[in-house]
């Protein structure tokens, strides 16, 4: 049973290539998606449809635009990843886990113990937290075998 | 056409008393509810389940404590404030926006300019932005029009 | 058993009051809901949440704030009456038949022979075609028999 | 990831080709579909099933031919262009959004600046707007990428 | 607990009073709703919208208009009794008996045993087949239980 | 766009086997499936599962047996076609109409004149009425247009 | 806010009466519904409908009509407490669980420490585990407040 | 067409092996699927995300990574045989069933005649009970047929 996997959230640490990489040394059916990681073509992503000289609308145009990709993508995947790094605020990641809640659609959080107080209702209908891209790729072999 | 309106977020300030007040004022037919604001208390919602050693468990039962009543108040609710505040991650804000989003249940967003790039992902799904109290009476205003 | 019914659409002719008036006479148990008819109102919607200098974004704050009351009205809903006038585009009541159509909320449609072939596939997923506001009366007084 | 995108709207320009062409040109893998658009045999849909006299009924029996397909794209696509021309009501492809915005489908628009206000609720639900065939295809370069 | 119960199906015997009226012998807190039992205003439902020349248009505008009532007083039933009498096809009681099905709306099948065999799939979705309108009254007598 | 569609109802004249060859006639993309149009076959499903002496009973485990396969393929299919015969109640196949019209899956009803007035309501939902297997391979080779 | 609570699980000792009372004693605006609890009255709630000679449909007959009731409470229901008791199978109440979680309906189970490791699925879609009538007041006192 | 079937429930004896060689034997094209049925593998399937030293939060952790699992096979799947042996409480068997018949997934029990009171509820939203693997695989050879 091949498997969608969603990674979701931080953008500037490489777990997404961690989760990868060792789904790949134990040959796990998997296929990986992810919202577009490059920081800056995610800022960019409604720059072609017309320059907006006011901050709010440029994000607003961007947000939208990236908002395609990732319904799609959560639509697509049976599991999603949801990544919370040490820096920034990624309320778009806690987003996308509380849109997942309401579709009942399954999903891990990854995070330090930092942050375990203020993920708390995130963590809540999350069906695992995991500390490390080792974790989340041991709960992922789990899931997968046959 | 009475409305229920569930303000939902920042704890430390008193943008909820403002609103009701607001409504008041201008004889609005709306019933305000909202998650329990008291901050001990909230973080205490699971203890009278039995105490837990571990900060992560105890975090965990609360939670969903709360959960219960968040996840009744938003199927209750016809509309939601989501607040924003300057302090803390409010990683719940920004997840029971996105719950939302899923379900189609309309939501406003409430947060200063500052954090206008940060929120670009939850305001793109929300309905409007306020940057005020105020602004937000002034929408429930207009929607309760007869 | 009270109804709800949203009259949607065309703000520039009286059908409206034509509706409530002959329910009225015939003592029909129905609450009559809409969105906000006055137009420069409707237009001025996002106003309060700051001025936009660019029209598509002055429109885009409008729209959405009126989707709030929309969105809440068709959910309130047992039934739309959605007219099509001989002005304008009134692509939104086109939409708002669409919505209701992906959720099964029964219509019906307000136009004259002349729209007939224009608005094919919004008549084709009404469950009537009126041709004026005594028609949908006798309609609602047809469905709200003891 | 490759996606389906349905072209809806507009038949009497050439824009699906130019979006077809600019996807071919950057190698996306993107399946488009979309409905009958030989307006004729559109028009005609319902014939077969045996001749109306009265235009209603025709165009009617024609509508819901046509809706069985639009309705089985839809429910396969990924993503919708809604197009709006310059000439024609096209009330349909205004349904055709609302129908899409119901079931959280996302969409983007494609019109001129003209027709800005009287778009403003279908630009509200979309997740962008285009003013040209290029446009589109960047969106959908950039939410196709690897 | 008070229930909203329809009665769905054959109009040409009294079952509906028999129903009704054991139902108030036992002082049942019981909402009874029904599409229009007259047959004649049944198929005249549309009438009110335009002759027809055609029997089949004639009979689908009313038909769509009874579809009204219908889907609104199925939203807002709790549970329907559907009835099958011995003469007439009653396609449509059995349509309305798949139409909750699939909406998870439960369901009482009342009719005679000689219809057990052409029934079994209407059967074998409903949550109990009664033989007589006393049966329904014991029903509903036993689910109303304080 | 290859397309599924599931060939529902009467099991007592060859209207399936003219749609299929028809359509092969045609080299459309389309895959047929139906329920076990085997009459005693479809009787005895459930007889597998020991023998019962009340009929009841016994229709009631085939019924279920039968219902296991026809949900599996409404929920694959994209269109239904659902014939009524001259003869027998078919009730069936009014159910299983209901429940596609709950479901928003589109239908096709196949039948005589004759039935016209029985079958107005199960018309009123479907998106269109083919008279003949010939007219429904006009239909599906319309909606299968490249 | 009144909620509805529904009170699912064993009826063999009196957890009911103790829930019912302690909210009452906190004034609680909580309206407490429950399947039938007299086990007798409950196997026996299909023998209106005619005797069954074999067990298992005398249990399937009285199953179903306890199945309206029980659909109808989850319905109208804000939340569930699902009780489980040291003895007998209760997989009705195991049952009623799942329905909720697939539902996103909430629920909180109250069972010993013994079945712990047995209920460790039905807990983990629950929202909170009590041991005791008294732990499920508490709860519920606190999603009460004001 | 191919097929999906989730075998669900005990884990202690081998009737996973007996369906699926039933199946193979009749060459049915039927794809089984399950959750992990190594005891030992399961009840330890959270360990990788840390030790737990209460019983309740590692059954807890290895029930939730379970449940990603068990929820992804149910959307995957167009069928569950749910079995419940002679031993043990199996509440996550009745747990999956309840699941399922909210999610209107069809499901066979497979049970022997000594739980048929216990398992009443689960059996009347079953669409049938086998009491060998031999007849689970007489109804997957039955609704499989050409």
């Amino acid at each position: 049973m091949g498997l969608t996997v969603y990674l979701s959230g931080e953008i500037h640490s490489d777990w997404r290539q961690e989760i990868i990489k060792g789904a790949q040394e134990d040959n796990l059916d998997i296929n990986f998606i992810s919202s577009v990681t490059d920081h800056e073509a995610s800022d960019a992503a409604g720059d072609s449809l017309g320059p907006e000289p006011e901050q709010f609308w440029r994000d607003h145009k961007s947000a939208k635009v990236n908002a395609i990709r990732t319904g799609i993508l959560i639509e697509k995947s049976d599991l999603l990843v949801v990544r919370f790094g040490g820096t920034y605020k990624q309320w778009n990641a806690a987003f996308e886990a509380g849109y997942c809640a309401a579709l009942r659609k399954p999903y891990i959080t990854l995070h330090s113990e930092d942050n375990v107080h203020a993920l708390k209702e995130v963590d809540a209908a999350a069906l695992a937290w995991a500390k490390s891209p080792e974790q989340v790729v041991q709960i992922l072999k789990y899931i997968s075998k046959k």
